[in-house]
Parts: C-alpha cells; sequence; structure tokens
C-alpha cells in the first residue's frame, strides 16, 4: 500500500503540471517536444505488466538516455511505416513521495486511440511508475516506467505513451 | 508546449471544481444547469479535431450566447426524437494559464456512453480549449471549444459534451 | 447542481490522496488491503444507475462492516472460481463538500479491464457516492456507494470497484 507521504503542495502543483503538459505535448503529436520532459541520462521504457510483475526483463521498448529518444522520434516522424492515429491520454491517480532526491511518482494512464474514419477506443492502459527530479528549475523524468496491462495492442506502438 | 504558468493555488482549486461540477451536471442528465456554467454571451463550439486542424471553420454545433444553449436544452429535452443514454465525462490534465481577464483552460475528456442493455463504451474523446472567467463571483466559461478526435460517433451527438 | 463548498486544501489533498492509493490498491490486486480504507462499520453497496435513481434497493454487492469486506476478499482470493483480469481505475472530478463530521465526496470512475490475451476495455463506468471521515488521523469511507451506468457487465463483478 503506499503511504500518504508529505509532499509539499507547491510540488504537487508543479507534478500534476509536469503529467498535464506531457499528455498535451503527445496527444498534439509535438513529438519532438517530448524528450525534453526527460532528463539527459533518463530511462523510458514500456514492458507488459505480466513480464514486469515475473521480473522478466523483456521490454517493448527500453531507452536509456535523451539522446535515444530524439532517436525514436526521428524514426516516429520520418522513418516509421505506420498509419497515423490520433492519442488522448487519460492520466489520473498521480501520487508523489517525496525520497532523497527528488520524486517518486505513480499515475495510472488510459490512452484513447483514434484511426481516420473509426471510432475511438481503449489503446493501452496501465500505470506509470516514474522518478521525477528537479533538473536546473524543471522537473523531469529522470526514469519513466510504463507499465501496460494487455500485450496485444501495444504491438503496432508507434507513439510514446 | 504549454508551458507551466503562475497560476494561484486557490485559482486551480476553483478551475478544478468547476470541471467537476461540469462533468457532474452533465453525468446526472440536469440539461437545465448546464447553461449556467457559461457567460451571457459565451460561445461553445464542438468541432472535429480534423477540421479544427486544418482551421475548417465548420462544426458540429455552434452557439454564440447563453439564451442559444437554453434553446438546445430545450431541443433535447423536449423536441429531439433520441434513443437515451447516459453520458459520464472523464476529464483529465486540467491546465490552466492566466491572461489578462481570465484563463485560458486546457484539458483532455473522454466520454463514456451507456446505452439500456448495452455496455459502456468510448462515446468521444478530445479536449476542452477554454476561456474562463469570473464572472460575478463565479467561473464561469466565456468560450468552451470541444475539440473531438473521431468524427464518427458524434454524429448522433444529442446531450453537450 | 453540486456546490463549490469551502474544503480547507490540505483536506483536498488528503481527500485525492486516498482516491489515489484506493485505485492503486485495487489495481496491484492488493486485495488484503482493501478493507482498510474503510471504517469498522461502514457500508459498501455496488447498485445500477437505474434501481439508484428509481430508489429501489436492490443492489449488486451490499457490505454493512469491514468485516464483511474482509470476508468478500476471502472470497474473491480464495474461493470464488473466476478467470483473472486486470483492473485500471480511471477516477476523475473528485469533488468534496464537508458536513458535520466528515466529507460527502463525488467522483466519476471508470474501470478498465484487461483478460489474458485480450485486449484492454472499458469495463464500469459509474460515480462514486462516498462517504469519508477521519478515523484515528486515517481518512477512510464510512460509506462507499458504487452507482454504475451499465447493467451488463458488472454481472461477472468479481473484484472490488
Amino acid at each position: 500500500m503506499i503511504a500518504a507521504d508529505a509532499v509539499a503542495l507547491e510540488d504537487r502543483v508543479r507534478i500534476d503540471d509536469l503529467y498535464a503538459r506531457y499528455a498535451a505535448v503527445l496527444d498534439d503529436a509535438d513529438f519532438e517536444a517530448w524528450p525534453d520532459f526527460f532528463t539527459g541520462d533518463a530511462t523510458y521504457k514500456v514492458i507488459a505488466r505480466e513480464n514486469h510483475d515475473r521480473g522478466l526483463p523483456l521490454a517493448l521498448l527500453a531507452f536509456e538516455s535523451r539522446d535515444m529518444l530524439r532517436d525514436r522520434v526521428y524514426a516516429v516522424t520520418q522513418t516509421l511505416f505506420h498509419e497515423p492515429y490520433y492519442q488522448r491520454h487519460l492520466i489520473t491517480g498521480i501520487h508523489a513521495r517525496r525520497d532523497d532526491d527528488g520524486f517518486a511518482v505513480r499515475a495510472n494512464y488510459c490512452v484513447v486511440r483514434t484511426k481516420a474514419g473509426a471510432l475511438s477506443e481503449v489503446y493501452s492502459a496501465g500505470r506509470y511508475d516514474d522518478r521525477v527530479v528537479d533538473d536546473g528549475g524543471d522537473l523531469r523524468f529522470a526514469r519513466k516506467l510504463v507499465v501496460f496491462d494487455s500485450e496485444l495492442i501495444p504491438n503496432s506502438l508507434i507513439y510514446p505513451l
């Protein structure tokens, strides 16, 4: 059970804003702005819940620096052949705990996807298990771990979650 | 990218409450109370994301005063022939920026619809791009712009989003 | 219409945290921790919106003490034969009003379900209509009323909402 730890009110507000802006940038398909949410040596991993719970290392995506995230953005926007779709992030239950050099933040997410000429549908649901740090005055992700509940849909994962 | 601007804490709280009450009123089907969330000369527009992004003016719904919203409520509750359904609003990522005479507020929304004898399903997802002002002590929408991701489902849009 | 009542900021924060932790515990399938969110004589009821709106008493689930919730957890984890599934709670629009001895809290919820080898899907959507009290320094539910919009899916309801 997650304890209700003391996080200063202004930090809660900054963390809430971080997630709101993160969702807005991705849902606006402003992918070039996405790596800026991360520290230079940040890790970003997308892993199935079943693998994560069993301690299996196999992840769908795993990047170990902001430069790798920039490479991914280049691939997504320039080279990967894919059918475009809209994303809509619903991020709820944001809960932060303070520790030595930042915040451990957990949140639930659900991404609704809309393809051209199709209905909106649940695309991926799961949780974020993140480390957030103050990076020269801005909050950034030092680690973003996306644990998704279903293994099916994200096989065609193109855009960041 | 949306900047993290300084909105006073009490204003954040009031804005969060505005959206919570807005969702509650619509989801309770208390449509008569809906126009009260708007200023007298408010605009309310529901537009497909594709049209909005291309600068095309064609909107699914467009009203230019609170009186027009009252007319819409009358139509919805008294004259429009439609199969009733329940709405459930999930409004997340509320993010406000202060400007001269109010707040520019953006949020993501997803409406889950339930028809009689049917499963709950994603009905519409998109974003709100709103102007909120203090109107005699109460926060109200001076503009509510609903940009929906999918063009399909809202063809049968009856109730306000 | 729900009024925007004065709830102290620190209470809002505690209430937000309560719902975030509640969602996290259920979504982690940490069911043994679930009864601890309730007072000793709490009531927990899951009822269809149609029955609730008509004043019909028939509920899908109704428990009248924390001990009954513990019995339910035992049934869910030990005796009920069921196909496991993942839950993901999206709780939004949390809105509290202070009254004599606690808080009346309303929120919207949507639970996304994922079965093994299947897509994530909307499982249940509806609202919480709760009473929250300070119980020896911790906020707990003295009443949790889950009003779900669709009567269909929850026929197979196993885990708490």
